[in-house]
C-alpha cells in the first residue's frame, strides 16, 4: 500500500515534521458537493497538540490549503489536495541527537533500512503524519453522514485507569470532558492526576481509545480478503503507537462459551448483543461498528535514558529535554475516528455511485 | 482484495464446504526448487478436524492434487495451483437448516447481502477456507526456512485457562502436547477436561493462540502503509473467528510507562526488551515478532438456541445436532503459522529476486 | 497484476499446456443470477482450435467444471472457480525439444528468467491460457448484456489482404463466414486461399482483429489512471502475439487535422462522427467502442528454421513437424471479445452494485 | 489506478490547469541518492510549451518546490512529494466558454459524469497532468542509468510526413533539430512549414512519436499480467491524445509470416533482428525497447466549429482565440521518455532492493 489507503476512498499522503509541509491526495469524495473547510479544520483541531498541559505543548498550527479538486466552493469529481504547511517546528531542537537513535523511535529502523537518516524529529516516521489522515477523514465523515452514519470515540483507559464500559446510548448521551475527550467525573480527574504527575517526571504512559460507529449500513464487506475487519485492521495498524485492535467482546471473547458470544436475532431485525461488533462473516450487520484500540505510551520522553550512537554504535544516556506529549490517547481520538471513518467511506462509497 | 492475500507471495483461493473441493493459486513461489508434497501435506494435517476427541469429529481427509507450476518435480516460476477436494462432507445433513439461519455464522448476512445462500454448512463461508491458506503457508514456511526464519505457535488459553507466558528459549524447547498444541503439564490437563465438559453440554469454548517467528530479517516493512503490523493485521482479520489481535506488549501496553515501555538498546546489536514484538515504526526490527489473537468460541453449538427463519422471519428454538468443533484454537494453530509465514513471505520475497 | 485481470470483475488465471488443466477463479460476478453452462462453452467453442483447416488441426476439446460459486444452477455471490481439464494433449511430442528453444516463443526468456523450462509447448506461457478468458469473459458478456451491451469482433485483415473497412450498421447485420469470421465474399475467399498456402509450405501469417462493442453506458472510466483506454490496453497486451492496438481512428490519427478529428456534436446527443472510438478523456462517450488489434504471426512453424540450444549454447537448424495453427486472427476473434468484455464488466460492475 | 501508476516505483499526481499547481508524491526512488534539481528541470523544460513558434505560445513555467523526501540534497527513502505552481495560466480567457462544451475534450464527459465542471482550460482534465510525469519520469531515468539503461525519443512523423526508419545506431547518433525534436533535413523542414500552415489557418495537426530504450536488463516482467507490454500500455494510455501504440513491428506484424517475423538467436547471445521490440512473452529479452505512439492532433483549435452549449443543449458555431499547441509531438517527446522510463523502473526498481 506504501503511502495510500483505501482503493474507492483513497488518500495518498506524505511529509515530514521538519519540512515544509505534510501533502494528501484524496480520490472518490463525489463531486457537486459543498467543500467545508470549517469542518476539516475543526477535526485538525481536535487532533493538534499543544492545547492542553495534558498534551505536548508544541504549538502545531493545522491550517491547511486546498490546492486541487475544489473550484467556486464544491468538489468536481477530481482529486483533492491539501497541504498543511509546518508551522512553528524548530529543526535545531534536534541537531544534538543527530547521530543518537532514541529507543521506540524510528531512528534505528529507518537507518538501518535506507542508509541515511532524517534526524528532524521523527523525519517521515512522524506521528504527525496522522494530521493528513484527519483531514481526509473529516471529508470521510462527511461522506457517511449521508448515509447516516456517525462516529464517536473517547479515551477508555490511561495506565491502570479505565472508564466502566459505556453502552451505546450513554456513549451518545454522555457528557465529555474536552481535555481528555472521556466521559467528565471522578476516573477523569484521576486520569488528569496520572498524566501530571507522569509529564513531571519526564515520562509517558499508554491507554485505550474507543471507538464507535452508529448507523452503518448492513452488508459492506465480505467474508475472507474484503472482510471489513481485514480493512479497518488494515488501517489501524498502518498508524504508530497501536499495539491491539479488539472486536466487539475483544480479548473478552477468549473466556467465553459459545452459547454466550452467539448474538442472538431478534424477530423485528438486529441482534440482541453486539459482541461481534457489528461485524460478521466480514460483513458489517447493522449493529454498532466497536473498536478498542491500545496505544503505547509514546517514545519521546524527557526522563534519562540509553540511546544508541550510531556512528560509535555506542549507548550513551540522555536526558532530551523538550516539549514532549505525555499521552496520546486524547488526540487519537480524532485519529481513530478518521481512520475508521475512511474504511467504512472505501466500502460505502462504490455502493453509491 | 478480495480472494487474495499477498501482492509477491500472492495466493487466491475459493471453494465451498460443500462444492467439490478447494482452490488455491500461488504467485511468487521462487522457481526451481523442489516441491514437497510432504510438507504441505503435514501442515495440512495439523489443521483438519477429526484429530482428537477435543476437536470435531468430522473427518476432513485433507489430501490435494497440484494443477500448475510443478514440472518433474520442481517449481517452474508459473504459478502453482493446488486443489483440494471434498471428501465426507455430507450435504444432507444441513436440509433440515435450510431456511435456518444460526446465530454467529454467515447464514443471515450472506443472504442479506446476495439475495441467496447455499445453505449446505457455512457455504463460501465457511473455516474450511483456511486449508487453502495452510497450503500456501506451507510453501511460505519453506521459503521463510531458506533465510532462517521459523514460526512456532501454540495454544495459549482456553476460556478461563491461561498458561504462563513462555519466554523464547522455552517456546522453542519445551514439550507441546500434541493434541492441544499447549506446554504439556497441569494446565494442558485442565484445558481438556473444560473442553470435554464444554462438548457434553453441546456447547464451544473460545481461546487463544499464540504465534512467535524467530529469525525473521531486519528492515522489512516501512512506516504507515507498507506496515508489517498493517499487512498481519490485514492478513488475520481475513480470518473467521479472530475478534482481537495484539503485538508484542499488546493490550498490556495501556498500563505501561514511556521509559517501561521503550525497549533499551543492547551495544552488541538488538533490543535487551521485546515490548514492540518484533516490529517499530512499521519496520522488523530482527527480534521475534510476536502475536497473541483471540479467538471467539465457534458459532457452531448443538445447544438449543434460537435460530432465524429467513422465509418467515420468526424465530424457531433448535438444537442442531451434528460433530461441532468443541474449540478452535487447537486447529487454528497450523492456519495463524500460515497466515504468518504467507505476510513475512510477501515483504521479504521482493528482497531476494 | 501477476496472474490477476481486474478489480471489480476479477479473474485469476492459472495453468499449463500439458499439465492437468487450466483452472480460472471470477470474482465480481453479481449474484443469484442463473448459470448457463452452454453460454460459456459456447464462447470456448468460438476458440478452440481444431474446426476447421485454417486452425491447428489440435483437438483441444475444452469442456469445463464448476468448482466453487454455483449453487443449484445459480450463482451465490461466492467466487467462481472454473476448471477447464488439459484432455488430447500428447506430451511426448515435445521430448524432441527439450533443450530447445524455438524463436518467437517463451522457452529463452522463461529459461533465463528462471532456470527452469517446462518444456511441453510453451509450458505456463502457452496461447491456451486464454480459453480462461474466454470463459470468463462469457459471463462478463452476460452480465454487460443486462446493460445492453454487446461485442462483435471479426478479422480484419490477413497478411496483405484487408477487408474494406464496415460501417457499424454493416457490423451488425453482414452475413460472417464461420470459419473465419469475417464477412463472406471475395476477400475472406483470398484469405483462406492464402492461408492454406502458409499452412502447406509450414508457415504462419499475421492479421488484424477488429472488436467493437455497442450500447456502452456512459461515463465509464476517469481520465488518466483510470481511463478506459488504460484499462482496454492492460487487458490486450497481457495477451500473447498483440504488436499493435489502436482506438478509434488508430494510427490514422496521426494524418489528421483536429479540425477532421474532432468529433462534432449532436444537438440530439452523441457525436457525428467516432474517431476517438467511443472514448474522450478516458471516459465512455456512448459511442461504439472500436478496437483494432494486430497479431503477430504464430511463432510455431514446421519450417526449418535456427532454433537456440539451451545445453551447449549454439544453434541447430531443425523442423518442427506438428500441428501448427497457420493463423491465429479466426480464433482471437473470441479472446478478444472476451478481453473487452471483461474490462468495460470491471468498470461497469461497480456501477451496479 | 486513479491517480496512481506503477506499484514500485509509484507515483500519486493531482492538479488542475488552473488551481494553485500540481502535485506528485513519488514512493520507492532509492534512499541515499543525490536529489539533482537540475536534471529533472531539465526535462520539464523540454515538456513546457511556449519555447518556438511549432508549440503552444503560451508561457507555462515549470519551476518545482520539494515538499517531502529530501533531506540535506540527497534522498531519504521518504516519499519525494514535488509541487509545480501554475504561473501565468490567465482564467478570465475561459469565463467566454464557460458553458461551452469543446469537441475532443473532456468537457462534456466530465459534465456529465460528475455534474460540475471546472471551466477553466480542460479543469481536472488537461494535458498540464503530464508535467507531473515528466517530473517523476526524470528520476526514474536517473535510476535507470545506474542499470546502464537510456531512453531516446524523437519526432516520427507529422500529419503526413514520416522520416524513415532510423536504425540504432542513428538514432543514438544523428543530430537532433531542438525545435521539433526529429533528425535535421528536409523531412525536418517541411514537418515545421506544414505545422506552421496549420497554425495559421487556426488548426493542429497530428502524428507520431518514436521512444527506444537501450540497456534494458533481461527477464524483467513475465508472462500474461505481468507483461511489460500490459504495463507500458496501461501507462501510455493513461495519457490523454494517444490513438495507437506499436511494440516493435507494429501493424506491420499483421503482414509479416511466421517465418519473416521470428527473431533468430545470435549464438553469442541476442538476436538478429528486433521485430518483438524488446519484449518476448512478456520479459524483457535484452533488446531495444521499441514503441511507436501515435498522437491525434490538439483538440484546441481557433478555427471556427461547433460547441455544445451545455445549458441550452444547442450547438453555437464558436471560435475560441487563444494560443493554442498546433502539434503536441514535440512536447510528447519528453512524456513519453518520461511514462516509459517509469514503467520500467516499475519493475527494475524491486529488483534491486
Amino acid at each position: 500500500m506504501g503511502q495510500t489507503l483505501g482503493q474507492q476512498f483513497k488518500i495518498t499522503f506524505a511529509g515530514e515534521s521538519h519540512g515544509p509541509g505534510y501533502t494528501v491526495i484524496i480520490e472518490g469524495y463525489p463531486s457537486n458537493r459543498i467543500f467545508d473547510k470549517e469542518l476539516i479544520q475543526k477535526e485538525l483541531d481536535l487532533r493538534k497538540p499543544g492545547q492542553s498541559e495534558f498534551t505536548t505543548s508544541r504549538n502545531e498550527e493545522d491550517s491547511f490549503e486546498v490546492h486541487s479538486g475544489v473550484f467556486e466552493g464544491k468538489t468536481t469529481g477530481a482529486p483533492i489536495t491539501l497541504f498543511i504547511p509546518n508551522k512553528g517546528q524548530q529543526s535545531k531542537d534536534y541537531s544534538k541527537i543527530k547521530d543518537l537513535a532514541r529507543p521506540g523511535h524510528a531512528d534505528q529502523p529507518l537507518f538501518e533500512k535506507f542508509g541515511i537518516r532524517d534526524y528532524r524529529g521523527g523525519g517521515w516516521s512522524s506521528a504527525r503524519m496522522s494530521a493528513t489522515w484527519v483531514a481526509a477523514g473529516a471529508l470521510a465523515q462527511e461522506f457517511l453522514k449521508e448515509h447516516g452514519v456517525q462516529i464517536i470515540s473517547y479515551t477508555q483507559s490511561i495506565g491502570e485507569l479505565s472508564q466502566i464500559d459505556l453502552d451505546y446510548e450513554e456513549i451518545k448521551n454522555i457528557e465529555w470532558d474536552h481535555e481528555l475527550y472521556t466521559p467528565k467525573g471522578d476516573v477523569c480527574q484521576k486520569m488528569k492526576e496520572i498524566i501530571k504527575q507522569t509529564k513531571d517526571v519526564g515520562d509517558s504512559i499508554g491507554g485505550q481509545c474507543r471507538i464507535v460507529a452508529f448507523g452503518v449500513p448492513k452488508n459492506l464487506g465480505a467474508p475472507f480478503g474484503d472482510s471489513i475487519k481485514s480493512k479497518i485492521a488494515q488501517y489501524f495498524f498502518a498508524g504508530p503507537a497501536i499495539t491491539a485492535l479488539e472486536f466487539g467482546s475483544g480479548v473478552h471473547a477468549a473466556r467465553l462459551k459459545g452459547s454466550e458470544h452467539n448474538d442472538t436475532f431478534l424477530a423485528e431485525g438486529g441482534y440482541q448483543t453486539n459482541h461481534h461488533g457489528g461485524i460478521q462473516a466480514g460483513m458489517t450487520t447493522g449493529e454498532p461498528i466497536d473498536l478498542l484500540v491500545t496505544l503505547k505510551a509514546p517514545s519521546s520522553i524527557s526522563k534519562e535514558q540509553m540511546l544508541l550512537n550510531q556512528k560509535t554504535q555506542e549507548l550513551e544516556s540522555v536526558s532530551i529535554e523538550g516539549r514532549h506529549d505525555p499521552c496520546v490517547v486524547p488526540r487519537y481520538c480524532a485519529v481513530g475516528k478518521a481512520l475508521l471513518a475512511m474504511a467504512l467511506a472505501d466500502s460505502l462509497i462504490a455502493r453509491s455511485r
